[in-house]
């Protein structure tokens, strides 16, 4: 079978770190064309918008999509107008409505739609979901925490409404969080806290509970110099179980036993040739839903203003 | 058959401005028990808690939540675990997650949940929804402005996270919006004033476009004393629709087509008897969905302290 002929949609750090690299190590998919409003890319076919793209004679099967959320729902039904499989970075999409719609959208076109959360990807993620369905688990803490101004340098749309704040890396946690768990969680409580001069908040505390009471705590900060933090630890009635450094590692009862380096989009990659291959849809939104669960039932905390 | 045998949780304002005489005037159900934590009926079993109901040996078969909606979820847990039907009072939960766990709970228990809107229920909304149907809809305006001292009088928990602020009614509003047009709309900006004192918004300028880019328009205000404001304004090619009232009154093209008295919640208590004969589910949280959309996606205005 012929490659996916791909286009990514916004050239920015994401595309550049993690998307073309991983594009080019999998099989099955070639990129052949970018829309970015201000970069070019050599060897492909290069536009400044998707719509341009799409009149364009240049023949592609799929696009991904590694714009801001902000204003990514036209986009995304843009392409499955036009008859493109449809891969979106996370998260999905600035409202639930929007991505809902275009779930049902790519269910009526027979497309695939691929709601990626690359954290899933990671090694340990799957290997602590096995485990924990044998498991009776007491309780679960999430921490991560990590420097804005080394990993967001200058991002403004971060700090927009639809950015998220401290959510776009919280989401990570929360999609690993509701892959590995076997039950469901809602949230109970939520304190977010807010800089006097941003729209997204910068910290977050947040309590929920399993549908069978089981609590899960998730502490959320984009201040945490020096060592970063992305743990999540699970305490089951036959010892410990966590993942470390965003689902690289896993330790069991203290004992290391995962410890891998980062595949974590050629893995998303491989999966979305899957998928196109399938005819299949991958949509959980669930991560996405407690964001806006945590905003919803968010008490607010202002802080000191925040400048990059 | 023998009538539903009905329990009411919360027995405040909404439930003695409402339920009770809509309980008493349809005909399949009865008023069997009350759990309050402060109030008592005459004439009925009453209790502190739904597990102090659920524990006793007062046979009913559903109860009706008019609870505020943090906290809800452990009560139309125990009742469904308890293998009781539930109806909701609108908003159905504080969180999406809880109201998605509880509608999986009960499709697995083969239990009726009813998540109510009664604005709904008003006397315009489904010929305004037949008409629109046949109709090119040009724009959408809603208009929803009332005075929250004259309608929430010392309802603290309405100015808490979960109690949704301005969105308690406004809600009401999206409900309609969302039963009454043909295409699902997203939002895509969203404005929310704070009190800079309360947890909740006080007032909230929304901007929704249908999937095909309808503009849809909504402004929430509780600081509107004089004449309270409950109108949706729909445009189309072939003049303008128009429900007024909260969706008691429709005008067609500035004709007054439909006036009628409220008859709500003898509507909801109608379609619930309906919901339990056929062992239906009936849960539409799209109007929830938009208002944690709304949060997630609000960009926050402060303004006065609001006492009430």
């Amino acid at each position: 079978m012929a490659p996916i002929r791909l286009a990514i949609v916004g050239l920015g750090k994401i595309a550049r770190d993690q998307h073309l690299g991983a594009i080019e190590a999998t099989d099955g998919i070639e990129l052949v064309a970018v829309a970015s409003r201000h970069a070019r890319l050599d060897g492909v076919a290069c536009f400044h918008e998707i719509g341009d793209l799409l009149d364009s004679d240049v023949e592609i099967d799929a696009v991904s999509l590694c714009t801001p959320p902000q204003g990514r729902f036209s986009q995304a039904k843009a392409a499955l107008d036009a008859g493109k499989h449809v891969m979106l970075e996370k998260p999905p999409g600035a409202t639930l409505s929007e991505v809902y719609a275009l779930e049902a959208l790519a269910r009526r076109k027979g497309l695939t739609l691929f709601s990626t959360w690359h954290s899933r990807a990671a090694a340990a993620v799957e290997p602590a979901r096995a485990l924990l369905a044998k498991r009776k688990i007491r309780s679960v803490a999430v921490e991560w925490k990590e420097d804005v101004r080394h990993w967001h340098p200058g991002q403004a749309w971060i700090w927009e409404p639809g950015g998220l704040g401290v959510f776009d890396p919280g989401i990570n946690a929360l999609s690993i969080v509701t892959r590995i768990l076997p039950e469901e969680f809602h949230l109970t409580r939520s304190e977010l806290t807010f800089p006097a001069n941003r729209a997204a908040p910068i910290a977050a505390s947040l309590v929920f509970e399993t549908d069978g009471g089981v609590p899960v705590s998730a502490e959320f900060d984009w201040r945490q110099t020096g060592p970063q933090t992305w743990d999540i630890r699970v305490e089951t009635d036959e010892g410990s179980v966590v993942l470390t450094h965003g689902g690289s590692r896993l330790f069991v009862n203290g004992e290391s036993v995962i410890v891998e380096e980062d595949k974590e989009y050629r893995n998303l990659y491989r999966d979305f040739v899957a998928l196109v291959m399938k005819g299949a849809i991958d949509t959980d939104f669930s991560p996405l839903v407690h964001v806006a669960d945590a905003f919803m039932l968010g008490r607010r905390i202002q802080t000191a203003a925040f400048e990059d």
